[in-house]
């Protein structure tokens, strides 16, 4: 059985390390799959991207993800089935998990496992994910029932990220940037169809306005279309139409944050 | 056999993936999990600290670690079994396992590795978690006796680490700081018992004076307990008391630095 | 079956979780060794040397590695088979894998896998490491041929990396940086036996010209043969001669940059 992680703990820590050795202990059998630590700390709707994203390309099993603010406060934890190919997610009910089980047809079981009975004891205030997530995910992959987990709960009281909607305002396509990878590539709230449906076609030139600052990009498919240094507006490997920086960082440039408003603007329209 | 790995070795370069290259030649069947790979450059102490907490949470087999400054020069390479768990740690004779092998009961068995016949000859002046430390953990991981790595020692010869212990100085805890994790929070070497002895309760203000500065923290359970920015005591998932700053980077605000002095005050104390 | 991954990806981001997600889908019994994933952006001649250095310490397997910069464009994606050991090694046609199937006594067998009838269909433009390379190793591990991952071509039509050679002036060597590690070592293109042929014997003093200023080394066995903030030159693990600086950063002291001219004149030598 796969057993996934996606966390905020970075590297420099043993916390990855533990989770893995908790895992160990009560699954030794899981095949154990790092998604990624690199998750910014806090950062639960990045988390709830990336793990959306991340887990069409994975074997189906238990994935756990923690980014857990709230972690020792009265928030809950919970494990869910995904309607579609039978996942097991397991974290916090912060909406970490609610990209990735919408991705798989939404939710139809859900415990809550704030006081599993899988849980090490005693269960520490700050380190949720090696006293809690490790041990509940690890017992799913060892084969306990998702039931025996914890107590069941109605899956409409989960907690789930909306996230802002692109909308076109006269020429213009007003995004939003949903994340920045670790090139600075900004991955934006518009798919292809939007894109073509705003007239900005492979090969158009393309105004784009962030924090105040008009640019030029390009609508390519490819970083190398482009010269080094120049903006591209192309559609990145997880079908998000994104903004980058050839060789450069687009994100550093164009001083761009997850959520800010990006204008794009076909470069026929009268705007010089 | 779980194999458990504990490096400054960081992740950029390839050595981490080299040392799983030779334990993989050597026990194709062992299960390697990574601790860490994270310890400051030549930190020996912090690597005992990260080692002896987070061994518990990994299941018994050979724990190797590498931090090891005086690599290449006379200092010696062992291999040690612990009286508790049987467990069988690895590395440089620095005092670097000496944490770990006091928490499960001290030693009970050591061999001296430096020349032992399972090295990869030419052993380097520089890699020897490549050319010796590897190779060592993976056949015993492979089920090699202990005894056929090397020259016995006494237990008693070995290398240990001797850390700082907090005192009472009249109404305040003098306490120090043991070691940072990546958010900046500080564990101390103070224990919940040597709070509550000092009238440090849950819920009280608590002074705390670091590199000639004065600060107000609350003693807590977690961390959303406090505002964003206000600094916090509370018991760490290692079960040491530490000090943190909610959403923020205690270290970097308080310039904390480990073996830095932290004393402790409670608030009903004359001190405004 | 071993699969090992080199690339330049980093940790920050799901890239490297979503290829081991996919080759645990189509090889779930492979063993997957992250050799590293810390080379630099788009550094080809880094990843090459990497990768030919770690190699001889991985079992022999299935190497993919990835740096490509023209991901997207006409740049052709290559899997052969050395005439050493039979190690099977995927990746961009651009030199990457060059350094390492010499290593291995040179290509015997090679296929273009640019359509791929193992690849992820639709193959994004700018993470074949997703949609093309780790099927294809992912497939290759669990027991297809080669010649079924692509079409075959010639060994001698693939891209080969050339490397700076040192030479002998006057009474200098003149070589050059190969490679940094992240401890700021600067690993030349001299060998042993290159130093000997220039006098420059263990304990010797030898003067280093780099980016036109002048310093003084010791040729020795260990860093810990010299004071703290000395320079040292030594045989690394990898058996390159190499610049360090003890208990610091010899690339950042110095100014290094991989290929820069270092001159290395022993100090009988009329200079001062």
């Amino acid at each position: 059985m796969i057993v996934s992680l996606l966390t905020d703990y970075g590297h420099e820590d043993d916390f990855v390390g533990v989770v893995h050795g908790v895992i160990a202990g009560v699954a030794p059998g899981a095949r154990v799959i790092d998604l990624t630590h690199g998750i910014p700390r806090h950062g639960v709707r990045s988390g709830a991207l990336v793990l959306a994203r991340a887990l069409p390309y994975v074997p189906a099993g238990v994935h756990l993800a923690v980014v857990d603010p709230q972690v020792g406060t009265e928030r809950r934890a919970v494990a869910v089935r995904t309607a579609e190919e039978d996942r097991l997610l397991v974290g916090p009910d912060n909406g970490l998990l609610s990209l990735a089980w919408a991705r798989f047809g939404g939710v139809v079981e859900a415990v809550d496992i704030t006081r599993s009975p899988h849980r090490l004891e005693p269960v520490s205030a700050t380190f949720h994910g090696r006293d809690l997530f490790a041990p509940v995910a690890g017992r799913l992959a060892a084969g306990a029932e998702l039931a025996d987990a914890g107590e069941a709960i109605e899956p409409g009281e989960l907690e789930a990220i909306v996230l802002p909607q692109a909308r076109r305002e006269g020429g213009e396509l007003c995004a939003h940037v949903l994340s920045l990878d670790r090139f600075g590539n900004a991955a934006l709230n518009v798919s292809h169809a939007d894109l073509l449906e705003s007239g900005l076609a492979l090969g158009r030139e393309v105004g784009l306005e962030a924090g105040g600052e008009r640019y030029l990009a390009i609508v390519t498919h490819a970083f190398a279309d482009v010269g080094a240094g120049e903006l591209l507006v192309y559609e990145d490997a997880y079908r998000n139409i994104a903004v980058a920086l050839n060789r450069g960082d687009a994100a550093a440039t164009l001083g761009l944050a997850p959520d800010d408003e990006v204008r794009l603007r076909g470069r026929n329209s009268a705007e010089p």
